[in-house]
């Protein structure tokens, strides 16, 4: 299944029962483009004693994750799809917390969307992390100096650390030259993933990220509920409002509610189902 | 299923009907890595009138190609696998001809190597195409001057043209720096395939390839037949004896026999079976 091209294999382990010990290797394997499937990572779906599934999320390098806005969706709309949980909205137990999930069915039944509560951003320089930060409060309009040049940016933490650049043009926007330049600077200690914003109207934007540890990718789920948040601290969006959001990969709906959440809806497709066979069993 | 890393997607067309006109944008949808499987084409597997079954690959890039060896393995042991052909040696019927194919079934049944029989070596400089050769006959120890430096190769053409340059030491062999410039060299007008190779005994040698139009990849069937080829022209191996390639993906096992005809041994894996959901028609 595939969230706006962010990729994984998805397993349903309350029927199968996977030995622990071989998670990490499996999903190394599986993510193989060249003797595997090819994906970005291994999601495991499973029963919870704290919500309605557990979710694991293993990546491509073998590495826990604790969370993925992309990946979320696909996992709700599996277990709506195929009857593991038959209510609408669901609690799924991450890593990260729990999070809560509403799939959308049209008419016929078909989930194409899906809302996931992506919880409250943080403001706090020190929960970033990002050094040097003279105002109190949202960061917001904070100088930042990158090869002798200053540039605005709006700081925002969903859980992972964003710096938001408002851009008049998304097409030259510097996606390439800043992007790894203000990733790697000194004022973030653990990185940055820097997001570039062309703002259209109050309710529509348009999005290029550069992830930390991963440079251009086609979608962010974070990156783009940070872009909203920071589009609102900006007085560009409102606060309350779906924001349309228009990724490489396709588009999202943010809402940052007035109890503080941010809300991400977007689309989730099943690719293919069936077999896999382990390496060392293929005959 | 995969040969040495060379992975397609393989629909048996014994019982389902594509249309002409959706293949090939069919093998571009499965091939993206983003919202389709992933994969290097698509292969599709029928009936002949002129051999035991036909096979048609379309790269991922939607264009059709004539054959690929890699491919032909993966063909030969699922059309053994599945009962599509009952005899251990089949004719498949290819763009690029008539090809035969010998599948090697383990006392469990299992297939896990399959011959295929590559064709005959073509020498004449026209057929390659090469320009400027000096010498009639096979093109070995041939110079070619790159960045003001005289290098040596052997001229093969296995349906597609390969430059093969010796080395001592294959981690060594300047696949990054020469591979590139003699590809585009003035004198393969339609460029060429670069082959590195570093000969262990008359039956075993190390293999590294830049292929035309794609780089550096982890294996290249027709490459390691013309290196066993060069490697006999060149007096390191003998003719009719069985040599043990080993390319970066895995091993072959390639002979060129007395009636003049180059056999590839080699590995063919099944990674996963089942459906496939076309992008219009996902819900």
């Amino acid at each position: 299944m595939h969230g706006l091209g962010n990729q994984y294999i998805f397993i349903n382990c309350f029927d199968v029962k996977l030995e622990e010990k071989e998670l990490s290797l499996l999903a190394v394997e599986v993510s193989d483009i060249y003797t595997g499937i090819g994906s970005d990572g291994l999601i495991l779906m499973g029963p919870s004693d704290v919500a309605d599934l557990q979710m694991r999320i293993f990546n491509k390098d073998g590495s826990e994750a604790k969370n993925c806005g992309n990946g979320l969706r696909c996992v709700a709309k599996y277990a709506y799809d195929y009857n593991l949980i038959s209510k609408k909205v669901m609690t799924i137990e991450t890593l990260g917390g729990i999070v809560q999930a509403t799939v959308h069915p049209d008419d016929a039944g078909s989930v194409l969307l899906v809302t996931v509560d992506m919880g409250k951003p943080r403001f706090q320089a020190e929960q970033i992390p990002v050094t040097g930060v003279s105002q109190e409060g949202p960061i917001v309009g904070e100088k930042i100096e990158v090869d002798s040049e200053n540039h605005e940016m709006t700081v925002v933490s969903m859980g992972n650390p964003h710096a938001i650049f408002f851009v008049d043009d998304i097409e030259d926007a510097p996606l390439m030259t800043l992007g790894p330049k203000v990733e790697k600077h000194e004022r973030f200690p653990e990185s940055v993933n820097v997001e570039f914003v062309q703002q259209v109207s109050g309710d529509e934007l348009h999005f290029r990220v550069w992830e930390r540890g991963s440079g251009v990718t086609q979608a962010c789920g974070t990156g783009a509920c940070a872009a909203v948040v920071a589009s609102v601290l900006n007085g560009l969006s409102n606060k309350g409002e779906e924001v349309q959001v228009h990724l490489a990969g396709g588009d999202l709906y943010i809402t940052w509610d007035e109890r503080d959440h941010v809300w991400m809806k977007g689309p989730a497709e099943t690719i293919c189902e069936g077999t896999y066979y382990r390496k060392n069993q293929r005959k």
